[in-house]
């Protein structure tokens, strides 16, 4: 098959990074290698330096270095792969992760003086210590009625690219004087590997209050946040952006030389990690919703125009498919309320159930739980162990479990908690619907979806929707990183004209898939009717209890 | 010291029965002896007979006798007293506990004939399956505007006399024609003991309906309730009642022979367990209230007057102490929920503190949750895991557990349970007190107080109130019946003219008290009104959710 061509993807994650080579052909993965980031999550003290203060998170750009460097050759090797036969190569990342830089890119951290200032490293997407900077962003915002406002479904996150920026100059003017750069680590990545400073429409959009056609706010805005922000747009960040799939340049020689890939190799526009997985679940049009399913679930659906959705986390022209409005929403824990159960719920008798049936003790959990019946157990909770990102985009948010009596077992408890964050995913469904955004189906990528045959079904019986599942569930990022990176190459070189024609090719979902049971479902609306009357009574505002039980929790804690 | 007399006191329990020999002139406890029932709680089949339906509770009487056989010779032998030193005998029993008895006392279980009739044994206090004519006795009562209504709070219980005894009628009217008498266990084993049909006005007064100067409704009520019923009081039940203390009669030579005692020793009318129990905690005025803390709370208080107060399982005058109205609420489960949580909701990370520790678990839990302060966890929880007895009165409602965060841990969950039984007993207090009826300090006896200091303070705290220990904590009862005993005997045989009399002597509280921390009652002022706002909102019927969701329970149950 000396005549089959390949694209590289490279997904850049939390704690380590995933080269895939992909066959363009038919999107089949001849080879994978993962490479962990040597300084993973920074978030108690600097390498060689200061403790951090909590709520931060950090990480060393030289890791991401290290997974091209280490990776690429890994996978070229393992899979027996000329490099005349790579294509193109696309990356994604978590977002948003900005870096300080120099003007020729070296991140501030690298710089001897600068190395033990904490704001001079990049700010890991978790990074939450900019709350107070998101809390200024959201006054100033609301009080001039900014765009981004509604963009972000009324709130802008202190995970997001401005609150980091201004924390950096609220805190450590000196680093921020030393920055010539504000720059996303996807858009970084791409400049190293190209030599060229060429961002993405995707973080700008989702992450930096950007808009098509219109770009940042006024300078105005950005002075009423803080007078030496007037200008922070043309110093520091740029107003030039460019489309997902686009090239941005070729591999330099440099990186070639370290990667053993050609000088010149097609590197596409970077990516988000959540964003570039839609496509590579097949889905390049309106009516099908993706499901990233893990800690969390990231939703993402696409729309002909905009509409203003309740508690999204974004809606950007462009964002996923080029020509298609984006919207992203999400549920901010989902695979982690399951942990926090395993950790903190989970009874002696399941343990001895797990040791006789020789079976890890979630799955004995699992498998009592899958012999009850929608409404049997006589349960409802309220999924927000971690706040509720959509619909109602409010962090201060506690969990809740209802319905409990002396005969109640864990297992009852922990289906409740599977069927919550199924009643979390038919809210978000139902306010995409409520504006005339279709959800006829859903498709799940991630790694919950893999061995957890009973949360699929219930989601499935609870959404009333078919849900079928990405090939592959767990690495659908860096295929669809690769998928980019064969758009970038273009047709002529053996690649796509567009991402929809890649996906055709590249892109396929499982023949396992999970239909609704009617008689499941049935029972489900009662109960989602139960879920929606607590999600509205707590969460809008009739009872702030969880907000004041937060509150008093933090001024015992002060004492 | 051949000068001293003797009282005995015989606590009839659900699993058996306790017989204590006091000193009359300072209540010491000088022998005690317990005895099992043989049949203990008959709740799935008839001994040698029929498998029972679910929830029936039932009874031999045959084990109460053994009590008394077994437990004073044994009691006299191990505190080497003589039966000339022992002046009185009291007793007391579970409540509503009634019995079909023929008109020489046999119960009809004892019948050959008729001992494969589940409804000829005993209908045991927690016997649930009469609860279509619980529903039918409230129906007709509110119809007519009976008074019993308002005694009980608004609703007669299932567990009680009448519901059973039309049970009886409705499911079985061969055993309902064989019944001469109707009668409290309490009451029948006084007739035993000393061959005379003397009924205690305290079951009367708290589970049949009667009222001091009134008696029973009437029979139209009866009549409206079911045709043949119109005459069962005169038929079947009896109109004399008489006051606690007083003495019922003199034992029985044939009994005198059975248990060493001397023939005509003083017997004391029958008496309830938990209202027993209040003057040997040595309360016989208004002002203290007492908790008898087990798997649930009983909790009595005395007034000068009858008041409506929301929620109680009775107003009964005379019903505690003589010349005093006796009011009784009650928490449906505190100590079955701790246990409940110790079953299905203690992880490893505890087990594993209490093996390095050497600890049972239940204590490692305790430990952990004992260095948290108020407010610490950001929980809080409602104790209806077994429904609401008081203030609510209803058996519908269900736990709830609101504030979880990824971080919650164990310890966090289990302090707010104990948290939420304390708030239970203040919502209790504050009706009390909402009608006049004072509660300057609290007095506890039963098991729950003996070892869980946690509780206790948790308890001191959240009420802001002094708790007393009673002395004995755990056979305040059976204390409580032997100090009837002294009374019945009287002054002049060297017991005591009165009630109050004898508690004056016989009846001790603990030096260690729980005194409320100013700082901790403060921060739970504030938690106090958060459960207060979800109990009424969840119990007085904005969301009636809880109620729905064990309807669809039982629904998707009989499928």
């Amino acid at each position: 098959m000396s005549k089959d061509k390949f694209a590289l993807g490279i997904d850049f994650g939390t704690e380590s990074g995933r080269v895939v080579l992909i066959r363009v052909r038919d999107g089949e993965e001849v080879a994978s290698s993962l490479v962990a980031y040597p300084d993973g999550v920074i978030d108690e003290k600097l390498p060689g330096g200061p403790r951090l203060e909590p709520d931060w998170a950090l990480q060393n750009p030289r890791d991401y270095l290290l997974v091209v460097e280490k990776g690429i050759p890994k996978a070229l090797r393992a899979a027996k792969v000329k490099a005349e036969d790579v294509i193109g190569v696309g990356t994604d990342f978590t977002a948003s992760s900005p870096l300080p830089a120099q003007r020729d890119g070296t991140p501030l951290c690298f710089l001897p003086d600068l190395r033990k200032r904490p704001h001079a490293w990049v700010k890991l997407w978790k990074h939450h210590a900019a709350q107070p900077e998101a809390n200024r962003i959201n006054e100033v915002g609301r009080e001039r009625n900014e765009d981004f406002i509604q963009v972000y479904g009324g709130k802008y996150s202190s995970e997001w690219f401005f609150s980091k920026l201004l924390q950096v100059l609220e805190e450590d003017d000196e680093v921020y004087d030393a920055t010539d750069r504000f720059i996303e680590a996807a858009d970084w990545i791409v400049w190293q590997l190209t030599g060229q400073e060429k961002r993405n429409t995707c973080t700008a959009g989702y992450k930096a209050m950007w808009v098509k056609g219109k770009g940042f706010p006024s300078g105005e805005f950005f002075r009423a946040l803080h007078p030496r922000l007037e200008t922070v747009i043309e110093q520091k960040v740029g107003t030039a952006f460019y489309p997902l799939g686009q090239k941005a340049g070729g591999l330099t020689a440099s990186w070639a030389r370290r990667t053993g890939l050609k000088e010149g190799t097609p590197v596409s526009i970077g990516n988000v990690d959540a964003h570039v997985a839609v496509p590579a679940c097949t889905v390049t049009q309106p009516g099908s919703l993706v499901m990233i399913m893990g800690t969390s679930i990231c939703h993402m659906v696409l729309g002909t125009h905009r509409q203003m959705v309740e508690g999204m986390c974004g809606t950007v022209e462009d964002g996923i498919v080029p020509g298609l409005w984006g919207y992203e929403a999400g549920q901010s824990a989902v695979g982690d309320i399951f942990a926090w159960f395993f950790e903190h719920g989970v009874p002696n008798y399941v343990h001895r159930d797990a040791r006789k049936l020789k079976i890890p003790f979630h799955v004995a959990l699992e498998k009592r739980a899958a012999t009850l019946r929608p409404g049997e157990s006589g349960l409802v909770a309220l999924d927000w162990w971690n706040g509720n990102r959509s619909i109602l985009v409010d962090v201060d948010l506690t969990g809740m479990l209802l319905g409990m009596r002396l005969a109640t077992r864990a297992e009852e408890i922990f289906r409740a908690l599977i069927e919550a964050t199924a009643f979390g995913t038919r809210m978000i469904v139902a306010a995409f619907e409520s504006k005339g955004i279709a959800v006829k189906e859903l498709v799940a990528c991630g790694g919950l979806p893999e061995k957890n045959r009973l949360l699929m079904q219930i989601f499935a019986d609870v959404t009333g929707r078919e849900i079928k599942l990405a090939k592959p569930l767990q690495t659908c990022s860096a295929l669809g990183s690769a998928m980019h990176g064969a758009v970038a190459a273009g047709k002529a070189a053996g690649g796509y004209n567009s991402v929809v024609e890649a996906a055709e090719h590249m892109a396929h979902v499982q023949k396992l898939t999970y239909r609704p049971r009617p008689e499941n479902h049935a029972v489900y609306n009662r109960l989602f009717a139960e879920y929606k009357a607590l999600h509205d009574h707590f969460g809008r505002g009739a009872n702030d209890v969880m907000k004041r039980l937060k509150a008093l929790q933090r001024e015992v804690g002060m004492q």
